[in-house]
């Protein structure tokens, strides 16, 4: 056999937005949480994270390229995912090429990794759950690990915590488990994307002077200081999880939104009440939720549920599509671009909703009335032009795929590296 | 006796500041507390009420002057407060202007009340803590109740809750009681404002574009919707009130700011736990609580304590002096007013540590340097600017005092009416 061929696969793996919150590990290393989690994964045509992984015997040593920079593989969370993966490899054979892979030579091979998210990494939006998921799972195709995805999970878990919900589309809860060593610390799917097709997700991208917490040290910070959190995990997300099951199960829209909404808050609130305090919502947060928030109490019924993760961005899950038309008008009123921003890349992904509220262009924006529920107010006119980045409108999504079209493989073919 | 004679008491009555927070009720009516709260009292030459109190037969009923205005007292909350002092009225003679009034006769006589803050209603300083307190010690002197202040505490209590600890200077706690009619729910000095006479504090009046949720329905919201505030209530507070009663006494000021950051946090979080969430500190308040806790971490030892209310203004309380002199270096390096203030109003109250900060104009202001704990930061140079609207200096200080100077009475003694 000779020594310079390159084997590639690439996959796609979506983000997810937890909606029942994970906050507080039992163990650090493992990555074990001191609660369950539900998460929503959200379409990977406008958010995910594309990896391409590669093995050859011509390979040193393992490297990894993330958005164009080579960064280092030498943290215990790749590590740990790469040793697990290796140690569950099998058999590869591509009669094409003339490639053979025994089991055992997996350990003696290096891999590159090149990865790419099709969204601002800065913009907080749980890059790195897609990333390590989309890791683990095309090295797991590339590998011919002979798991099915709950126990992917379970790696892709000891990368990045959130990381194990993203194996999945639609809706997913990532049991806490009980054992020491972690096994049955793995995610499962609830329900696929089709199980609940109307709804609609809008994310602002808020715009921030600050620079965040990580969430790593954060919810270490919480488990040692706050005195609330452990209440919250034994007593309160318990009886919320079955809860929010059910409404998932039953597409009990109001259930699942007053669940969402009030969990987001009180993850925040344990942040809040740790030493020192952490904020990851800022003024423009606040404002997103009291403009739901009244909006909700208008109707009588919730139209919108918000979430917010590890920082400012609000992921706004709209009932329908005609719920969604109707938040986007409020938000492109309260909240519109400066004035030399094109409205092409001020709402993006689903552009369709933009259609459907009749915004054509930033006359149109400009040209928004106040919304009804606030037609009493003082403030009738308050405008917070500038304070959000950008607007992403999508929905919730399938989970990792494979692909199989050889010209989205970020690797070149023949040396292994970069495109 | 002829009829137009007109009897009159002047008080002053200073307003508190909770260290260990009051927030939730077990009564509505009689304003019972779920949990003990402490506070420290501000002293009444920066931050008072002075209210006059009249009494005379040619009233026709209760009427009242709040900052120049006659505002309404049919509320329940006043009348509560007039009805307890009514019933507890003694003998009262004045030889001197010839008035004699039995204990009988207060059923059928009417008071003017007239109310002045020297401070701006508007900047959320628990004006209605320290005005009640002063209504309820006005009245009671001029109808000679002879109650001690812990009953007198009882009385404002039901006017507005935390107005109990403004009848006493230094540090007060406000006992929760068990009798379902109040009874002993009720204030009590821990120690005079001599105890620990080193203690500067500064408050930030932070300028707001949120309307507040008022503190009466917040506080409602919250024990119906929040899952976190029984635990707080019930395990947190009492474990916390023993801490700092003993930080008090002992004077030990790390452990007293510790307390106080966590407790004020932890009122905070749970109004963020509240359906819908409420909140009361915005951008500002959370640079400012990010200065002190990096500034209290690079000494190593807690150099101030904040504390926020029911909304954005910071209440910081420095070790001693010098403390609060770098303190005040800090937030006007953050801070700066806007280019048009004058100096003068931007710092008010007790003006001597301007002057130990070597601040006499504007220009020394804009001359200051970045603290050393942000020496290694990207931030070096992230300014505030109009951030504030001004800055309080005072201290802690003491109780209620009648003023027998009849010049600072606030009513006409012929007419009987607001000067």
């Amino acid at each position: 056999m000779e020594k310079n061929w390159v084997l590639t696969v690439t996959a796609q793996t979506p983000t997810n937005i937890a909606v029942i919150k994970y906050w507080g590990k039992r163990d650090e290393d493992l990555i074990l949480p001191i609660n369950d989690s539900i998460s929503v994964t959200l379409d990977p045509d406008h958010l995910c994270t594309t990896t391409s992984v590669a093995v050859s015997p011509a390979f040193n040593g393992d490297r990894m390229w993330l958005n164009g920079k080579e960064v280092s593989l030498s943290g215990d969370r790749y590590q740990n995912c790469l040793r697990e993966l290796r140690s569950r490899a099998g058999d590869v054979e591509d009669e094409q090429k003339g490639i053979k892979i025994a089991k055992k030579d997996w350990e003696k091979l290096h891999f590159h990794i090149v990865s790419y998210n099709n969204f601002p990494t800065a913009a907080g939006l749980a890059s790195s759950a897609a990333g390590l998921a989309c890791l683990v799972f095309s090295l797991a195709k590339l590998m011919n690990v002979k798991e099915d995805h709950s126990m992917l999970s379970a790696i892709a878990r000891q990368g990045s915590g959130s990381a194990c919900r993203s194996l999945y589309g639609g809706f997913v809860k990532w049991i806490m488990g009980n054992e020491k060593n972690g096994s049955d610390s793995i995610a499962v799917q609830l329900a696929d994307e089709k199980h609940w097709d109307d709804l609609v997700i809008i994310i602002a991208v808020v715009s921030s002077r600050q620079k965040e917490t990580s969430s790593t040290s954060g919810m270490r910070d919480t488990v040692e200081t706050s005195m609330l959190i452990q209440h919250r995990a034994k007593e309160v997300v318990p009886k919320r999880i079955i809860q929010m099951e059910e409404a998932i199960k039953t597409r009990d829209f109001p259930a699942f939104a007053r669940l969402a909404c009030a969990d987001s808050n009180q993850f925040h609130a344990v942040c809040l009440d740790t030493l020192p305090p952490i904020f990851y919502m800022n003024d423009t947060s606040h404002r997103i939720i009291n403009c739901v928030e009244k909006w909700n109490r208008f109707e009588g019924t919730p139209q919108v549920a918000y979430t917010f993760d590890a920082g400012p961005n609000a992921v706004l899950i709209s009932h329908n599509r005609k719920a969604a038309t109707l938040l986007l008008q409020r938000l492109l009123f309260y909240f519109p671009p400066k004035s030399d921003a094109d409205l092409d890349s001020y709402v993006i992904g689903d552009k369709k909703i933009l259609q459907d509220a009749g915004i054509q262009n930033m006359n149109d924006v400009e040209a928004l009335s106040p919304p009804p529920e606030i037609k009493d107010s003082n403030n009738l006119h308050q405008k917070f032009r500038g304070d959000v980045s950008y607007f992403i409108c999508t929905k919730p999504g399938r989970g990792p795929a494979v692909l199989t079209d050889e010209s989205r493989s970020l690797v070149n073919p023949e040396t292994g590296l970069p495109k």
